[in-house]
């Protein structure tokens, strides 16, 4: 591939009693606990205006992901036929980001407490955005 | 910050009319044209089931942003309080990642169409993944 690389730069990261990948449920609903996100001082200013009561998208970066994966059995199912990997939501993808709709329900200066999230401890925060109200009450 | 760096590598970029940031619609249910997502080769197993009809979540690098921004005037619009960039879909953000859920209308080999989106001809493709079924239903 030609094209240029892009940098991404952690903006906090995940703690969570989250620690085994096998033994971590597949989506946030799906039994997760809650966890903190703890934002980086230097991202202060950007992080102002979350709202406990609020549902926000967070983007992380799967550090445990393999990089090198095309296809899988979705869910590490065998038992279900193999899929393009852009048609599953495996955390083993070239880029290894994960998105995760969560609701925030405490904010305590830089750090944030979600529910039901399904990042492992010590993932890393890549970004973070509002769910987007329906056409018409933006 | 301490925290180690992570490369991203495109997968392939958007095909589009919208050249020019300051006039493309914010969003792309807001007059956004029709583009193509152009894969790269190497990543042809993982799109093989990508289906026209159905609804992905396309992430994006957007690459003509700045990431040294923190707080903007929401929609770019001066008259808006200013708000804390992680609570806006600023396109300016410390990780420029565009989030972007639109329709696949036509598969042509490598070459996907997708309607209303909002990203800038030449934009690179990091992922693809799909819209989750409600929990039941996966």
């Amino acid at each position: 591939m030609s094209e240029p690389e892009y940098q991404v730069r952690p903006i906090g990261w995940v703690e969570s009693p989250l620690v085994d990948r096998d033994a971590a449920p597949k989506q946030g609903d799906e039994g997760s606990p809650d966890a903190w996100l703890v934002f980086h001082p230097d991202v202060g200013e950007g992080i102002r205006d979350l709202e406990a009561g609020t549902e926000i998208l967070l983007l992380t970066w799967l550090d445990r992901a393999r990089r090198d994966v095309l296809s899988v059995f979705p869910r590490g199912d065998p038992r279900n036929p193999v899929r393009g990997v852009f048609s599953t939501r495996s955390p083993d993808r070239p880029n290894p980001i994960g998105l995760h709709r969560v609701q925030i329900v405490a904010i305590d200066g830089p750090r944030v407490r979600v529910r039901d999230l399904e990042a492992l401890d010590g993932t890393p925060i890549v970004d973070v955005k509002p769910v987007l109200e329906p056409l018409g009450e933006r």
